[in-house]
């Protein structure tokens, strides 16, 4: 052990193993020295335990170069030096993947990670680490899916939805671009009223008829990232005054309030609850404010808190609680410098 | 022209290119001659202009083969030999495909129709023709996916559903099976009541969680039409008295009513109508009930009659039609013989 105040500082990495990419930051507990690097989908479910590990191996070797540290990663470095304490993996889908315990040992083995303290879980505790600080409370995601996840002072968590697109979701941009999709072909097709809606997906999808654009959605031609874009024109329209719209984005804004309710029920059916709501759809002001609307319909005493971090920042903040590290302040802005919220 | 009575039987080839599979059917006119082919999936929309194109050239090849004609097609063989004399192809997503004529060209073009009669249209109208014998009405298809179709005495026709499975589809075995693993998936985290639906999915799909089978239907392991086998056990879950199972097929027959309501509206608002349904779960006897009164209620002067004939059959109708058959009951019989309702 080098003498008090001569250590070199420990780095902490943090992952955010998401479904559309991979991330993964590295940073210095003092906040000085630290990388990034992304790579491709990460949700095992979708691509595999290979490809899910290959990006987070492609992500990770990036942000080390990056760092501008010596390739001779781990142990092989001489003892102490730039040497990783701990590392938090968030990777999506993770709770529902059959072949968890592979996959850890296989994320717990990088090359980088010889000797630290490494926890793989899904990507909702790291959201959560990040909207709340840490702090006890609910996040719900909003984002291309939805879901959300609480966690108590003694450690408790629950989670709820994000099921996916076709079972699930309600409130995510996904969602709220299919209801809107939706409600245009039933305008189309006469089962529906009119809707603005229809004008409004005909021009951003550059098609003409609304089966075309439903067609494009059935064969993956618009995926699911691409039909969740569309959701910021819904939430527009809905804000325009367009009737089929508001009933979407008020009936999106009531599911995720559900998500947020099943899961205080679970964990924290007394006392003050802090509830947050990020993801990209969070920085729209008008949703955000159905969602609190409604969210406090069911939860009178709920504390809302706009999100602080990003979800990398969050594993950054889980990786410096795992390896306990001396100065996680420094180190969590440093994250959060580097991982800004609304980046992730 | 050969003296009347001597006349070599013309021949007629139906089409039925649908989502997950190409048939075509090749009958004579006076019922006695007779071949099928198969291929893979059709829908261009899907699978993209050349692979639709080239399934049902396989087909096609496969059906002329096994009637045993010389491979020396159409205008090549001996005037009037063997002749197709007119073609109907029923397409999946010909309506919202946007290289229809691309598309139409090709399939005319095939060597065994040089000189044929050949008309390309959508595959509800195939569908429409097979349930109700070419009568006028609507038919509400119920397969993997749903929507309906319905066509004048005076020819005009109209459309509605078919969104696919993410958009739309309600009532379709894909959407039955999506509000079943939903009802499921929300027993689990606590956002919805107990449901024996629960138990019946982890048995049919293989699965310790439902979230696991989410991650499937996400990924794909689970497609539409797998998903869509689920649908029986969901309607047979009805039956046993499941609470959340019956909404689903209260729900799913209330959409199915729908369809055929606005189609409706739009063609025949006034006087009797014929409506049918057909598809897989047209089988399912509960279901077609519970369709029968929800249609009822919104369309009292409504005559519900079984499907006749599959949509294979359907199609050969209309090339006999197209092409002013002599024969065409027996041509419709032999096709009826040759690919009846429920193999379709």
């Amino acid at each position: 052990m080098n003498p008090p105040g001569t250590e070199t500082p420990a780095f902490y990495a943090g992952i955010d193993g998401g479904g559309s990419s991979t991330r993964v930051l590295i940073a210095s507990e003092d906040g000085s020295v630290a990388g990034q690097g992304h790579a491709g989908p990460c949700n095992p479910n979708s691509v595999g335990i290979q490809a899910a590990a290959g990006a987070v191996a492609e992500a990770f070797a990036a942000a080390w170069n990056a760092t501008g540290f010596s390739h001779t990663a781990g142990r092989s470095a001489h003892p102490g030096a730039n040497r990783i304490a701990a590392a938090f993996f968030g990777i999506a889908g993770f709770t529902a993947f059959p072949h968890r315990a592979e996959l850890q040992h296989q994320l717990g083995s990088l090359p980088w990670l010889a000797g630290a303290r490494v926890e793989v879980d899904n990507d909702l505790r790291i959201a959560w680490a990040g909207a709340l600080g840490g702090n006890p409370g609910v996040v719900v995601i909003a984002g291309t899916g939805s879901a959300a996840y609480g966690r108590t002072h003694d450690g408790r968590s629950d989670r709820c939805g994000g099921g996916g697109p076709l079972l699930d979701d309600g409130g995510s941009g996904a969602w709220l671009a299919a209801q809107a999709l939706r409600a245009a072909l039933r305008e189309s097709d006469g089962r529906g009223p009119t809707t603005a809606l229809t004008a409004a997906a005909l021009s951003f999808f550059h098609a003409e008829t609304v089966l075309e654009i439903a067609g494009r959605v059935a064969s993956g031609a618009i995926d699911r990232a691409a039909l969740a874009r569309f959701a910021a024109t819904v939430l527009n329209q809905a804000e325009a005054g367009d009737t089929e719209a508001q009933r979407i984005a008020q009936a999106g804004a009531e599911q995720l309030a559900e998500l947020a309710d099943a899961v205080r029920r679970k964990l924290l059916p007394e006392g003050p609850l802090a509830v947050s709501l990020t993801g990209g759809l969070s920085s729209v002001s008008s949703y955000t404010k159905r969602f609190q609307q409604a969210a406090g319909n069911r939860m009178p005493g709920a504390k809302f808190l706009p999100a602080r971090y990003s979800p990398l920042a969050g594993a950054i903040a889980l990786a410096a609680h795992l390896g306990g590290a001396r100065h996680p302040r420094a180190l969590i802005d440093a994250a959060d410098r580097l991982a800004p919220l609304g980046t992730g």
